[in-house]
């Protein structure tokens, strides 16, 4: 369907809903696909929602798995606790998983005492793990086969199971104490002569991951093997699988995360779609970082003044003073940047950390070397005074040298300490490297004071 | 296989290699998966590379696949063209049609000229495309089936068809003009009773793209739909599938370089790897941002200069030069990172550009009332000063909102003008929003100029 007919879909639909036209909002409604009838029913209003409250269980499922927690509260709350335990019974158990644990304690008691006692169990193992592990990813509701079975066994079989299953596409295969001991595509079970035995054509060699394993990693490793779905194991045995779909989505949200912590933001989830909060809110958020970076600031006031006698002798040095701080600044938030992506993206496994840091050292040098002959050339031209030429640009040329080091090695040192290097931000590498090139300049320049004068 | 194992297995392969046992390499090497196989390769020598020469065609089309540009080269000269040719012909034509873009025009040609003139074809065809359109996306491998069949007709079929297939999981239904009408999932048709019709049970909502859909288009609707391939139509018509893997290798892609380009870096692909370049060749390519910067920091110094009086006058306005230059370049980042992930994600779509002005502004003025009243005070008693703490915090508190603002339009505007605005990067906002700090802070300084000595 074009997308020209997917428009003119939505305006009959919203015309039938005006009418109150139940079959036919049904009827129109079932032609979408689940993402967007999801999008449409948080577009209404809870007057207009009402008529979607006959819908199917299944159907309802469905829509819930599709948005966010705070849309999904909004549901819940028209729909009341009971119907919610009903629906998510027919909801994938990592969606209900997920949901349930964001919800309050008191709350999500109440729901599982609506549900059904096993569904409660299954759900609350899925629980037990971390959010951002690949217990936390993944679903219990896979395919496990018999290795003594043939091809055309398992494809009758299918017909029955593959309905329930969250992927079809990989089929598992168990030992007689239920180990995982292969893994065969529904594409290859389907190009198999029927009276093949599955262990002769399953594919032996399964990666798997431990429940522990952080997210990313897992991410990391669906992404580089192209890989639709990963079985999750525990003493062998497989308790899950995570599937293609929340990968991409746990990239998106890990690069989020990222992207906003260089630029100096914290991140948090609810952060990531501050774009729909209240401006006081989003500033309530950002000022903590912006007040410490205040205080930064103001300590590099403290060095401009320990150098006040210097500064009031020479004057034209402050004219300097952002450009040394700029630049410092720059160079800095470069080699942050190339070092947190390397780092997500693993690309410094194997290499040893100090050839990271010799190259960006030697980066440094070279940048330093270059704008410091530049700036030299133009103070000496703008000022007419040689001496100035020399002290900026030799100011310059360390600082440099300096800041880009600081801006390579910090970040390796928290990685080194497990904290998300990321957090090492933009902003914090910007003003630590503002310090360094103000005491660097002020020392130098200091030192040259009476050639200068 | 668990980790372990699979680094035993990596072991005794070295090992067998050493001893030169070509069998035995033969058969551990096949034990490994694709992607681990390539990178095996790529870490061997030229001649301990020597013995894979005798691997057959597929299994090193296989290989090539999984390889970045940069070593599909090195192992081409090692094969020579003829060999290459062949290897070519039996790699998926979207790879082939890629690795071919990439050399040479001279190359190319003497490649197809050793290639069959069917497959010749089919790759030019995917040559036209840009290479970050669906188009350059996509693959010819897919599967289209008659609607008049049944589900039986096509499970005995698939065998056949199956290996071929870039993705046997969707396969497209097709009227007797051969326009798509439909799709059928793998899972559908193994469900289904063996004689019903195909038209009964595909669906008719099939999602589909256009050749010339922008790489990051084909990404989002991919995502929000949970889909594991896409067909790309012409004139109603199916021309080729994208398949997941290329889209989350898509999505790497795009991240990286918004990244990049946040933090002032070019986000060129070459430079996407930077961290295997010499530190000369990554110098050489920061060095131009850093110029051009370097610049920009001097146009700071003539604003500082033109104000010289006023800084003769009261030395200490120095002491706040950082502080100032540094919180505008700060609040900026923060309010470009908001929007350019917010662009990226789509989150405006539906909202005017004027609703996130508006809330940033909103921000804006939060942020600098609670930072100017701080810094008033912190100045006032610092420096027992206290017009120079109300023209401190009064400067404070106008550019932060200016800053704010300047963060927000400059993205939007280039976004607007279809110029992608991770090209404004954080150095970029932090050095115009050091020009507006430093104008905004001397200007107010010089007029309360008497009441501050």
């Amino acid at each position: 369907m074009s997308a020209d007919k997917y428009q003119d879909l939505l305006e009959e639909l919203i015309e039938a809903l005006d009418r109150q036209d139940k079959p036919k909002v049904k009827e129109l409604f079932d032609e979408l696909h689940t993402y967007d009838k999801a999008q449409f029913l948080m577009d209404l209003t809870p007057e207009q929602r009402e008529m979607f409250r006959h819908f199917s269980d299944e159907n309802l499922a469905e829509i819930l798995e599709e948005l966010e927690y705070d849309e999904q509260r909004i549901l819940i709350e028209e729909l009341g606790l009971k119907r919610t335990a009903e629906i998510l019974e027919e909801m994938s158990s990592d969606d209900a998983a997920d949901l349930l644990g964001e919800l309050e304690e008191k709350e999500s008691a109440e729901i599982f005492a609506l549900m059904d006692d096993q569904e409660e169990v299954d759900i609350r193992k899925l629980m037990q793990y971390e959010e951002d592990s690949a217990g936390g990813l993944m679903t219990d509701e896979f395919i496990t086969i018999p290795d003594t079975y043939t091809a055309g066994d398992i494809l009758n079989k299918l017909r029955n199971l593959a309905p329930k299953a969250e992927t079809a596409y990989y089929l598992y295969v168990t030992d007689v104490h239920l180990n995982l001991r292969g893994v065969l595509s529904l594409r290859e079970l389907i190009v198999a002569e029927p009276d093949t035995k599955v262990e002769d054509i399953m594919s032996e060699r399964v990666v798997s991951v431990p429940a522990e394993m952080d997210q990313e990693e897992v991410a990391e490793i669906m992404e580089k093997y192209d890989f639709l779905a990963l079985p999750v194991v525990k003493e062998e045995k497989i308790v899950g699988i995570i599937t293609i779909d929340d990968v991409v989505d746990v990239l998106q949200e890990e690069t989020s995360e990222d992207i906003y912590r260089l630029g100096g933001l914290s991140g948090s989830e609810a952060e990531l779609r501050e774009s729909s909060s209240s401006a006081f809110q989003s500033a309530k958020k950002r000022i903590p970082w912006l007040a410490g970076l205040l205080f930064v600031g103001i300590m590099a006031g403290t060095i401009i003044e320990q150098f006040e006698a210097t500064l009031e002798a020479v004057a034209v040095l402050a004219v300097f003073i952002p450009m040394m701080t700029g630049m410092a600044g720059n160079t800095g938030t470069q080699s942050l940047t190339v070092v947190v992506r390397g780092l997500t993206l693993g690309e410094f496994e194997g290499k040893g950390i100090f050839q990271v840091i010799r190259r960006e050292a030697g980066v440094g040098i070279f940048i330093g070397i270059a704008n410091g002959i530049v700036i030299t050339i133009i103070a000496m031209v703008w000022q007419g005074n040689p001496m100035l030429g020399a002290v900026i640009g030799m100011s310059l040329m360390i600082t440099l040298f300096v800041a880009t080091l600081a801006g390579t090695v910090i970040p390796l040192i928290m990685d080194k300490f497990k904290i998300d290097p990321a957090v090492a931000s933009g902003p914090f590498i910007t003003t630590v490297n503002d310090l360094i090139g103000l005491t660097i300049y002020f020392s130098i320049a200091t030192y040259f004071m009476e050639q200068l004068m």
